[in-house]
């Protein structure tokens, strides 16, 4: 650990090295009317195509392949709306642990069902009024279980940080030079572990944060330079990025790494959505496409070199899918 | 050219030479979702992320970018249901021709706009009543411009062969070994560009077309060894694989590579498009998504090796796309 941040570079090698030939290396892809619309080289790394279908593996792979044996009988025990859900239960699975995620009932029936078919039990409560901490502790306690938390461990954010090594190594292998890089953010385990990454592979590259208006405590706190929550009354089209306040491992990070911390409307991130599904032809999940929608909004800085953008996550139900490419 | 056929192996690789810096070499994807539900190791390679959203910009390019600099101002004709026509569009546009596309009156609207947002001029005609081929050699003559065959054109084939080529080359750096090809066939250009690349390479592997019910002329006619049209009054959901026969040049070559041709259905197409929606997280549109739709329907004979999948194209109305979803 450096600068008593929680994870060093050296812990996302590490990490890199646990998910070799477990994590999909997912692509980072360049499209023309992506760099024709933004005026400059923009590369997209996309994680959606890693397994469970979003970036939530790695950390997940990182930290549980990293359990004891005389502990994995008890299992795992982890809450989230539905991508750090699947990312646990794959990599409980593939470790041969049983895994319990507390999980809102209104997560998306995608995210829902694709959990249950990797095993995990589910435990529902109401993301408005109900703590998923509390649930989640309770169980931990009753059986003495393991928590993994979906961002505030340093093995999380450094298996996320493998988003960024990995930018930054296939940014280079077809000669690109990052000026820029934008990532999702909901309680800054991605983001987190990415600029670590970035920084120390590019250190000129500016890294920022994309949250949904109304749950930017991130780039509030960044720009306030002192922690700030969000809303409880706060509503937002990405039900993957509504943590109710930034990381206590991860804001000192994103405070020391980033350039900045952009909001996103709802409407813009239904206009990334539509991007992704018009000039990409990559399914895209509403808050695994802020970044591209503060890019497409033109919210990014002005920069030398390339953008990197972080798709996130791309599990959304066709519903909802549906009536954002009808809007 | 070899054994009389229309291109050899060395007209690939020259389009590979010509294709460089200009083409996307696109990814060559691996999900578990489709390993686990094909119980063997399957690779995809995404076309959806080729400039224009089709393989069709590799043949388009390959063939206009050898047009004499003398010929250029008379500009380049085409037929096409769309992804032939952006794809020539694009690649006039890059060499800076002129070009003029006759598409079917009910072409998809994704691919109408994309065709005229990248300059080309559009002719429309129906396609059940009226010759697309008489169309064309009118405005031919008139112009004297230069005629790009969608699929029987030396170029367009060696064009579309650089998918096979890069599938061997993706294979061997993920260290799998092709024991199948399959990707969808039209008038069968990228099947017997892909089938010559891979029978060069990966002589052991089995090469498959995979086309709509009613529209399996190719495989017809490598079943019955005489060639076979099709039935003009057959109607399918994928809009890019309605050729009304195989191409005279495209079929030799596939008598000679191919394993054999296999059909789907029009149900079997939407469960692939679900399923790349779903679990590839891959916009795929009905044409493109043939290949899938035979192998998740358990159509491929038996191999060793890994499978590689074609999902050749990905432009689709998003009309039609939710049609699907919700079906």
């Amino acid at each position: 650990m450096s600068d008593n941040l929680a994870i060093s570079f050296d812990d996302i090698l590490s990490a890199a090295k646990r998910l070799e030939g477990h994590a999909v290396r997912t692509p980072l892809l360049e499209f023309a009317p992506l760099n024709e619309r933004l005026g400059k080289r923009v590369l997209i790394k996309f994680e959606g195509a890693q397994h469970t279908g979003s970036f939530k593996f790695r950390g997940a792979f990182n930290r549980i392949s990293t359990i004891d044996p005389s502990a994995k009988s008890a299992g795992v025990v982890a809450w989230s709306s539905g991508n750090h859900a699947q990312g646990i239960a794959a990599a409980a699975s593939m470790n041969g642990i049983p895994a319990t995620i507390v999980m809102p009932s209104d997560a998306p029936k995608i995210k829902v069902n694709n959990t249950r078919a990797l095993g995990a039990d589910i435990i529902f409560y109401d993301r408005y009024t109900e703590s998923r901490e509390e649930i989640a502790m309770a169980l931990v306690k009753e059986r003495g279980a393991i928590l993994v938390p979906s961002y505030d461990d340093p093995f999380i954010i450094a298996g996320q940080g493998t988003v960024g090594l990995e930018i930054a190594q296939q940014a280079e292998e077809v000669g690109a030079t990052i000026g820029a890089v934008i990532a999702p953010c909901g309680g800054g385990g991605l983001i987190s572990g990415t600029a670590t990454a970035i920084k120390e592979k590019c250190p000129e590259a500016r890294v920022y944060s994309a949250e949904p208006e109304g749950f930017d405590s991130t780039g509030r706190s960044l720009a306030s330079d002192t922690p700030a929550g969000n809303d409880p009354k706060a509503r937002s089209i990405c039900d993957a990025l509504q943590s109710p306040y930034p990381g206590t491992m991860t804001l000192p990070i994103n405070k020391q790494k980033l350039a900045g911390g952009l909001a996103v409307s709802d409407d813009e991130v239904r206009a990334a959505v539509r991007f992704a599904f018009e000039k990409l032809k990559l399914v895209a999940e509403p808050g695994g496409s802020a970044g591209l929608a503060a890019a497409l909004a033109g919210k990014i800085p002005d920069h030398d070199g390339a953008l990197a953008i972080v798709i996130s996550g791309a599990n959304v139900d066709p519903e909802l899918y549906c009536e954002i490419l009808s809007s």
